[in-house]
Parts: C-alpha cells; structure tokens; sequence
C-alpha cells in the first residue's frame, strides 16, 4: 500500500512526517501520469501544483479554512488528499468530475467555474466570516493567466481596499498559463520573480545606507523621512503592494519547506496577502514539458505505456479519431487561405490560441492575431476598435466563453454596427467537462443582440462557405457555431429555397423539421424513422439561423407541424425565433422544440447526454409522431 | 455674439490664442449651467472637464486623432466645440443625444456604451492604425471610477504589451466618480497624487546620491547598476509603470497650460502613455460641489433661476414628480426594515449606492453594504460567496448593467444555487439616455438562466411583497426587476390561482392577455378598449414572471387566443417562454407577444418610445382585435 493510499483526509496529511513528503509527492505524480492518461484530463495543471496542494493541506485545515480554485482544472491532487482516489472514471458519466464538485466532497467549495472568479468569491466569503464571526481562513488560488482576466482586478480592488479582513490570495505562476500570457501584468510578474525576494534587496540597502552619512546623518534616516518611507522607495514593490495588498515571494512552488512557510506567514498576517508561487505545469512528466504549453493543458485518452510516452497529447480533439480533420482543423486552414487573400482580416483570442485553431494563422501571419489574455470582454471591445480603425476582426472563442462578453457583444460591437465575426467552437453538449464547459447558451442570449447574424454550419463545407459569407458582412456581428464532435461526412441539400437548404423532401409533408447545423444528420434519420410511421417531413437547414428566414413561416404554412431542432437551450434558441417568425406571419401552425431543458447538464459523453435529453433519431421521431397523434386526437 | 459662438469646429478653437481660453473656458461653464437644467441631463461630470476638452482639441487634430470619451455622459464640452451648441432638445426627441453620436459627428467615435470600455476601443484602433500605416493619435478620456472595472483592466495589459504602439490614457480623476471609489485602486491614485510629481522627486534624489560616495563611486551609480535601476528604485512609479505604462501627472486638470503641456509630452512619446490629470466634478458651479457626489451625477430636469440654484438637483427620479415615492425609494425604506429584522441581509451596488437605493440601508448597516466600483462581475460573483458563506445578498443594479455580470450570474451564482437577489432598477424604456441605458434584456438573457426566478412587480405593494418572497429563496438566484417610470396607484387583483393574480374577467372571455409587471395598468386599459369592441378578455399578472406558472398554460385552454405584454426585448421574453409553456402542455392557443422588437431605441421620452412600439392601450388592443378578425377569416 502506498503512503498515497493512506491518506483518506487532509488530517491524515498533517500526520507525515516532514521527511516523506517529497516521496508523497513522487506517488502523486505516479499515480497522475499513470491515471489521467486513461480517461482523458487535466495532466499538466495538476503535475504543476503538487507540491503547493500538499503544503496548503498541511498549512490549513479544510474545509473549516476555505481552499479555492481557480478554473478548477487542478484541483486534481486536492482530490486525492481529500478522499477521492478512484480516478477510474474520471470525467466519465458516474464517476468523478474533472472539476471540484460539492456532490463529492465537503472540501469543494467552487465547482465548475470559468477563469478569473475565485478571488470575487474568496472576497464574499472573507466577508461573510468576518461578519458572522468564523475564524477560519479564506484560501484563493489563482493562475497567472487568470490574472489578466478583468474579474481578477475588480475582486484585488475590493480585497485591498480592507486591511484588517484576511484573505490569502496563492498566485500560482507556471509563466505560461494555456498560451504565453503576453501582456504587462507577464513582463511584472517576470520582474518580480528575476527580483529573488524584497526582503534580501531591503536588507542590502539598508545596509549600504546606513554607513553613508550625508550631512551629519545617515542618508538611511533621510530617506526614511522622505514620504514614500524607505521600504517602499527601496524595494521594487510591484502593483500588487502598490493595490494595497502584502506580497509574500517569489516562492519556489517546489519546494516543500518553502511553500509551507510562505503559507504560514501569510496565515499569520491579519489582512489580505499574495503569496507568489513559481510552479512548472508539468512537472515530472518530461515529454510534456518539451511541447508547446496550450498544447499540453489537456489530455485526450491514450494508453499510458512507455510506447505512447512521446507521443504528444491530443488536445480539444479528444472525440475526434486521429487524421480526420476537426471541425476546428477546417476553421484552421480556411483562416490560413482567407489570410492571403484579404489583408484586412485579422484575429483574437482570449488566451488560447491553439485550441480554438488560429495557431496557423499567427505563423503565417504574425502581425495581424492578437492573444488578449484570458480577457473575453477585451477581445470584443477591442474588436470593435479593430472594425473601427478598417479591419475584419475573427475572434474566436469557446462557445460558453463569449457569455462571459455579451454586454460588449451587444453594446460596443453591436450598437455600432462593426463587421466583427465571431467564431465559436465546442458549441453545444460538450461532454467531459461537465456544467461550465457546455456551449449551450449562444445561440439564446446572441439572440437578443440587434442585428447580429448567426451561422450553424451543417458540415465543414458549410463552414468553409459560411465563415467567407460572415467575413463579406461588414456592416453587422457576425457568428459562426459548431461542436466538438467528430467531422460526419457532407451533408448534401437537394434545393435551395431563399437562404434555407432543402434536405429532405416528401409528397404531401406533415411536419416541417428544422434541422440547427450539427443537428441536420440527426433530423435526416429521424424523418427516416417517421416516414416509417407513416410521418411525412420535409427537413431544412436554415443555415444562417438568426434571424430566421422568411422561408421558414412560407414552408411553414405548408404543413401541419413544425419542429425545430438544435444543440441549445430550448429557452430562447432557434425554436422560440421560429415562433415569433410564424406569429409575425399570422402562421399559427402548431411549432414544437427540441434541445435542451433549462439545466446544467452534468459530465458525461456528448452521446450519453444527448441520448438523456432525447436528442437522437428515435427520441425526436417519438416525439414528433406523439405530438401529431395528439393533435389528431383533438381535431 | 460670445467667442463660443465663434467655435464651429475644433480648427476655430486652435485659433484662439492662449491668454483667451480661461475666458472660453468660463463661457463654457456658464452654458452648460444655464442649458443643461433646462433639459435634464449630465452637468456635473462636463463641468469638471472644460479646460481637458479644450486642452484635447487644442493639442490633437480630430478627426484624424481620435479622442474616445468613456461612458460618453462627459462629451458635453466636446460637443461646444465640434459644432454642436444647440443644447435645446438635448436628450430630447429630435435633440441632441446625451452621448457622443456618430450620427451627429465626425468628431464622435464610440456612441453610448457602458463603463469602462474605452480602453479596449482605443487599443483596438491603435491596432489598427499601426497595421495599416495611419499616423493618427488615439486617446481616450477614463475617469477614476471606471477604472476599478475589469474591462480597464484586461486593456491595460493588453495597451501595456506593446511597447512601440502609441496610445494616449487620459485618467480624468475626480476622486469620486459616481460614488467613493473606494478599493486598492482609489488608495494608490491618492497616493499618486501626493506625490507631487516623479520627475522633482527624481532629481531630488539624483542630486543627493550624485554627491554621496560609497567605496570611491557615487552611491548613484552603483545604485543605477543594481537590477532595477535608478528610476525604478527611487520613483513611487506606481502599478501603471509596473505594467509598463510611460507615467506622466499627476496634472493639475483645471490649469490649461499644464494639461496643455502634459498632452504634447505623451503625443511625443511613441508608445503607451497614462496622463493622470486631477479635476473637480462640477467645477464652477458651488451647490453641486457641496452635496454627495452621487447625487449629482445627473440633474433632471428644472428651472435654472437663481431661486433654484441651491436645490439639490433630482437624480434618478427625473420624471416621477416631487413628493411622489419612485420605485427606488420604496424599495429603499422596505430594505432598511428587512434589514432590521433580518441579519443576514446585505446588500451590493455597483458604484451607485444612491441611485439604486442602498444609501438608507448603508446609512443604518454601515457593515452589511458594500460599493465594489463599476464591477457588476465582481458583485455577482462575490455575492456567490457571501451566500455560500451564510448571507443573504441583495445586488442592486441598473438593469442594463446586469448584462455585463451574466456569465457569472450564471456559472456562480445560478449553478451553485446561491440565494442571492438581484434588484433592477430602470428596466423597460428609459428614455433620454438612449440605447445603452434601456433595460430591455435582462427577462431575455437572464431568462435562460436554470433554477433562477423573476418577479416583475406591477405596483410598489407587489414590489414590497416581492422583495420578501424573493428573500426567503435561499436555494436559487432571484431577481426584481422595476421601471424608472412614475409610481402609479395600487393595481388591485380580483382573484389570485395558483400564483397568478387576476386582474380583469368578462363572461366567456376571447383573449387571456398576460401582462407583465408595470405594463398591468396598459393592459387593463387595453381590455376596456377591446370589450368597447366585443374581444372579452382575462386580464392576468403572473407577478413571477420566470419560470412561468403552470396555471398559465390551463387558463390559455379557456381561450381562443393568448396575448402577452412586456416592457422588454420581444426576443426571448416572457412572450417566448410562455409560447414554451403552451407547447409543453400541448395548448395550441395562438399566440401574440407584445414588446421591443429587435433594434436599439434611440432618445426620446419614455411615452414617447412605447407609442412608437404600439405598447399603449390603443396600440395593444388595435393588434390584437386585428389578430382575432384575421383568424376568424382563416376558420
């Protein structure tokens, strides 16, 4: 049994001795490297921050002390020192999450949760212990890439502006965050940690100083009356002690003593505090280190034999077989062609570039992508200054990221009608990362922005024509949607009606099913399914989905039903557009929607999950015929 | 005829010479003194930036320079001095926008937007520029307060990257914005502007240390060797110079040869520059001055004689007559009442404790407030924490504002089902401000939100009531949502089913119409009208509008068609969501929703907008009378 497996809890933790704690750490990283190849996961992250979880669960005493995470990603190691061993079923549908999770464990307290927000709920807690009287400390742990999100300076604006409410912020800096975090708050932590520590430089001057008498007094002493004091005219301070905030490091990530003691110095400082904390992702696991950094955030499953150890790790393709193109690989190369031939076009990304697809495009085009840092909102605003100054922005951005910017969307990029194109990948079910990683909001809250225009493309021919349609809209937002799932073959029309593809058609239709981009093959075999039923369809593909066609309450008008189908959130999606659409038409044609409920669906396979939601072939072919069956009875 | 007179355009103004300016600049206060009460609209913040305007337009070449105003409600002065002095119809029909407008303006480049944002505008032109070889500068005018948002934040890391773009930071510090901007970021700009200048600070210490030797060479240069360098070491250059930001002020901002200076210094600086200029909000005009800065960021509309001089102007309350309670005043008084039976009640404003009715409540819990600055992201989040923490937080915001924290009303406040309750004032139309300050989105976006509820009070008894229930939610988020329009009487119901309360019934009713909060008086007159005409109606308020009741679907069966009516986006309203609930329970009821369609309103008055909308008694029953004729022609 390994000492790993005696840990049921962090008490059990506290009770090594000082001297195992570095092999503790080696079984950890074992059991990681060998574990999370298996199903697929956060590797990198979470070889990274050993040492910091095993020193925060030795310093603090959870969950009376609250320990936050950031993204959530590397709460890995906390898992496993908090009772949770079983990495069988990681990510998959009933085993752990690959986030921390309440249902797990008491000591999770933030689960799934996009970048930046852990210092804003640390602050809400340290204020809610201190005027409820609890004494335990609130714990936040935040990357550095997370740093440059806006959130992260709105919550250090409030934690410092209170000298005596503790909090300890753990800034977890690995340099990289998922891509190179560009950008002057990267070039001041690189000053920082080049400083080697205030307290030795402080030392040294004061040293220096106080043997140099300058007019009958040690010029220590005349600098110490200047305004600024001595120490803070002597150290370079950084902006975090500028902000109000004590600054503990820089501190080896790695070294076990070290961090411990950062930690309890800080817990003993009765205010908020910054420890600073130099960490390697991926440390122990050599191949991943040799890569490139967003390559290697996530792993997709492989065998971890020593055959597969050099292999590079798949990353936001986990679903998609080797050598088929992705739908993200198809994007990829169309920016590349569409690159030489428009020189107006240029592209951001919100800290990932790789992952969303633009690596190509900044090789071949260096000046014009901009990584704004994991900074949503930034990118949408500054793409309407891009658009302004004569550019076509793309920004691409994960689905249920560009939430995080809808203000901006609507007010900045909107309002003043700027050609900028939003690109939008892992739209929909996304599986494994469960709640936080669905893409299942776009297509209802981009609803609502004047003007703007959304493509779901069907299958990557259609992405290709469709991202050059959007690019030539100069005048209007522009989006484009499409999934995680594999590449299916093309999707062929067999006439096209105004701006709407005809997919299927029958003699005398009874339903009109409209199908929403990845949703098309889907309808095609559920109209299989009901012509069997005798259910006679005709399935469409509106492609530009908002605003809806005037061929859709036209078509409409023609049948006896109309079902929308789409990889959203029933609320507010395409379905309830295509109501409005009949209702502006005075078609009272009776509509039905299908997508998803109002929930946050869990981790599980995208396949799983849509097969939950009835989102298959059958599920929508039973329900169609159940619903017309109704009706007949009615009438 | 005054030398105002004379400026068409900023070339006239270039033409003054510079002994006249302190004149020009004394007519330009006595203008907006006399023209804005007249109007209503913002006196204050222009006030405060006469001599920066006519220092902008001096030093820069606009158009072709590019000046951004943030939020825009400081582009008076600007507006003098681009050739728009006819202040009559100011954010009136037909006026002049209250914002900067494109419409209106070469001159105006970023219309109304919110908080915060132009920052990211400007480095997104200075992209632009750079890449495609144009010489123009780019400034852009940020007050203090908007700075403690995220967006400032995400910008100026990104501003800061580039080394060799030029770029022009004006920080218009007023030292209070709309409220205390209290925090980190207040106390180091205080900090900054105590220290009277690096360059004098500078030179004091170079000139001691040049004449200190240490082991036989000046202190100065050893010091100049060590890591950080001389400057860095000596100057307290503060966390915009840690970002890599070239410094200069602090200015004075009311001394036109100073600022004058300072603008050339930074337009010669081929990079990224901060000019931190120090003014008074409401200079020169002395009652404002002596007042609380909150409320005088707006002033509504009144005489400006000298007997009116000294009164406090009206703020957020503009059209609701004096003496009569607003919304946001009965909301106040039941806030500090729950307060006093109810410790774990705290509340959140976002910069504007004031105006969105916290100050009684601060007044009498000074402790359980707090003003987290133009950060809604940060209010909702940190609500998160507070509730997980044990509390119960109220967040009170202007309803267009919300947008901007939707991702974390969502993520953290709605997936970790926190009990927290969102007050939205100004929902609806609002008016004069124009696009950006209509609080049409939030039943649309938030709407999508799983597990949260909406209640959308028809008169200040359900408004009182509401407040209540929504605190006794402990399990979900909640929201109010409430118009700046006038408090009308009491609203009567005859019948409350389920929780749905009745407000009108006929004998075999035609049409259920659901109306949704504040639009219940127009839809009580809409059914008066629609009997005159033989359509007899149910009139009902759901009072929670999300999720919709399921008594809802059951009366819709007793109708033959259903109408809903809404101050809010037509796009995902609750006229969407009822449609859902009808298809849900297969109730093929027509249906007819009433609301915003999908544009942005311009200014105008309130009343002024909902006829043009046909959200009138007349508009509504016109439509729907229309509605029932066309469909018994179909049947």
């Amino acid at each position: 049994m390994t000492m790993l497996e005696h840990i049921r809890e962090p008490q059990d933790l506290k009770a090594l001795p000082e001297e195992q704690l570095a092999e503790l750490a080696a079984e950890i990283r074992h059991f990681l490297v060998r574990a999370v190849p298996r199903t697929g996961g956060h590797l990198e992250p979470n070889l990274g921050v050993v040492e910091l979880t095993i020193a925060l669960h030795r310093v603090f005493d959870s969950p009376a002390d609250r320990i936050l995470w950031d993204t959530g990603h590397q709460s890995y190691v906390h898992k496993l020192l908090t009772g949770r061993q079983d990495f069988s079923k990681l990510r998959a549908r009933g085993g752990l999450s690959g986030y921390p999770s309440r249902a797990e464990s008491v000591h999770d307290v933030i689960e799934n949760s996009h970048a930046s927000t852990v210092l804003g709920w640390a602050d809400g807690l340290a204020k809610a212990h201190q005027l409820r009287g609890q004494d335990g400390h609130v714990v936040a742990v935040i990357g550095d890439g997370a740093l440059t999100g806006g959130m992260a300076w709105e919550a250090l604006n409030n934690i410092a502006a209170a000298k005596d409410r503790p909090l300890i912020i753990v800034v977890n800096d690995n340099e990289r965050s998922d891509a190179p975090a560009l950008g002057g708050l990267a070039t001041h932590l690189a000053t920082l940690r080049t400083t080697d520590g205030y307290e030795k430089f402080l030392a040294w001057g004061k040293d220096v100083l106080q043997r140099t008498p300058v007019v009958g007094q040690p010029l220590y002493e005349s600098l110490h009356g200047a305004k600024k004091g001595f120490k803070e005219t002597f150290a370079p301070q950084g902006m975090f002690e500028d902000l109000g905030l004590k600054y503990v490091g820089p501190v080896d990530g790695h070294d076990l003593a070290a961090v411990q003691s950062a930690l309890r110095s800080a817990a003993g400082f009765h205010g908020p505090v910054l420890v600073h904390c130099l960490t390697e992702k991926g440390r122990g696991r050599q191949p991943a280190l040799e890569g490139e950094a967003d390559h290697l955030h996530t792993v997709g499953v492989m065998d971890p034999s020593p055959a597969d150890a050099g292999r590079s790790p798949q990353v936001c393709a986990s679903v998609t077989p080797p050598g088929d193109p992705s739908w993200t690989s198809v994007f990829s190369d169309e920016m590349v062609r569409i690159g030489a031939e428009r020189e107006d076009v240029v592209a951001l990304t919100a800290a990932m570039p790789e992952p969303v697809g633009l690596g190509k495009f900044a090789e071949a085009y260096p000046d014009r992508v901009w990584d704004v840092g994991s900074a949503e909102q930034h990118a949408a605003v500054s793409a309407a200054g891009l658009a302004t100054g004569g550019l076509h922005p793309v920004v691409a951005v994960r689905a249920t990221l560009l939430n995080r910017a809808f203000d901006q969307v609507l007010m900045d990029v909107a309002l003043h009608r700027c050609g900028v194109t939003f690109v939008l990948d892992r739209a929909g079910i996304t599986g494994a990362d469960g709640a936080s990683h669905h893409g299942m909001w776009d297509l209802s809250v981009l609803g609502v922005v004047p003007g703007l225009r959304i493509a779901a493309p069907r299958d990557t021919g259609q992405l290709r024509a469709q991202l050059r349609e959007a690019l030539d809209i100069a005048d209007a937002p522009t989006v484009l949607r499409f999934p995680e799932e594999p590449v299916a073959g093309p999707v062929p029309a067999v006439d096209r009606i105004g701006g709407v593809d005809v997919l299927h058609r029958a003699p005398r239709p009874d339903v009109l099913l409209v199908a929403v981009g990845v949703m098309a093959p889907v309808c095609l075999r559920a109209a299989g399914l009901l012509t069997a039923r005798g259910v006679h369809t005709t399935v469409v593909d509106p492609r530009w989905v908002k605003p809806v066609d005037a061929v859709i309450p036209q078509l409409a008008a023609e049948h006896a039903m109309v079902a929308v189908v789409e990889d959203n959130s029933v609320n507010g999606g395409i379905g309830w557009a295509v109501g409005q659409a009949l209702r502006d038409a005075d078609v009272d044609v009776p509509l039905r929607t299908f997508g998803i409920p109002e929930r946050f669906p869990a981790h599980a396979r995208r396949g799983e999950l849509l097969a939950d939601l009835g989102l298959t072939p059958a599920g929508i072919a039973g329900r169609i015929s159940g619903a017309m069956a109704r009706k007949e009875k009615q009438t």
